[in-house]
């Protein structure tokens, strides 16, 4: 079943990266299937639609990309720290994706919730549940920070995890706009203040 | 030419009616005529394409929110009071489509940004230009607010103001993808921690 499992996966990543350069609407499943080298006949044995797909491809970018939110997060040593380490991996992951593919692609998540919350409450809800997953991370980390007495105690909130989220998601926004990952340069040293009292 | 002009402007307003709902990729030209009520034949009497549309819906947006932007920052008063002013006004009109429309639509120019940047350098430029006013706007108020005390003369810069901008963006992505206005409830109280020292 080797060849089974290899084709499953290149439809997934080519959803993944088809999406995120030109989002959900305009890809095809025919496209999904010829950058993966998978006959369209196939895709339907894998797959029940589109949309499973990309409910699929959500979830294996996740999967990927949680571990090592939870691995810088929940570590050791000082949380503040911790939440830097998080905020600078991410900056470096829209530099290589320029230096790589030659475009800061920006945040999946944060592509498909602007063009489909409106329009697939299925994708929607996945998504709200990461991006929920991802500000219970970072509140955990603001709490222990708080404990570790680093940040004043009302910047250890939930509604402050979201604040420090939504920042990252906003200055992704500019730097794929300006597609310069220079743009997220400061982002730490911003995001930062959000935890000052 | 009273037909003529509304006309054009109904089809500006059906575009960015659609735009908002669904971004670009699967709005067609067909669908933009039947809900503005204008013959599809006559569409390319007002515009070259698609893509010349969108620039113009972008204008259109822009213009009609602009005047508000500068009154509200560049107004008297304290110049943070008059920030607050703007962030309260962008939380209330996703509350009023919400309210009006059934749905927190988010942000025209934040959700273009995320689908097109990578696909369309006219529109990705044209965005650019406006997100520019808008931090250049913000950054003048922020001068302001440090002349007069409020704010500490180090967050009065231009890369505080485009975070304070990406804080909007990023919460009114939280917002669309819960479909849910009171996630900018605390927006203001949020954001204001960024102009802390």
């Amino acid at each position: 079943m080797g060849r089974t499992s290899t084709a499953r996966e290149r439809l997934l990543d080519a959803a993944c990266g088809l999406m995120l350069k030109r989002g959900y609407g305009t890809i095809g499943v025919a496209e999904i299937c010829a950058r993966a080298d998978v006959k369209k006949g196939s895709f339907y044995h894998f797959f029940e639609s589109k949309q499973a797909l990309t409910i699929e491809a959500i979830n294996a970018h996740w999967a990927a990309q949680r571990p090592d939110w939870v691995a810088t997060l929940r570590g050791d040593g000082p949380a503040e720290d911790r939440l830097e380490r998080l905020f600078l991996d991410q900056a470096a992951a829209q530099r290589a994706a320029k230096t790589e593919g030659g475009a800061v692609n920006g945040c999946l998540f944060g592509n498909l919730a602007l063009e489909m919350s409106t329009q697939d409450v299925v994708v929607q809800a996945r998504l709200a549940a990461i991006f929920d997953e991802q500000i219970d991370l970072v509140h955990a980390t603001l709490t222990d920070a708080a404990e570790q007495g680093t940040i004043p105690t009302p910047a250890a909130t939930r509604t402050t995890a979201r604040a420090v989220l939504a920042q990252l998601e906003g200055m992704v926004m500019f730097a794929k706009l300006a597609n310069d990952p220079s743009v997220l340069d400061e982002l730490w040293a911003q995001t930062s203040r959000l935890l000052r009292s």
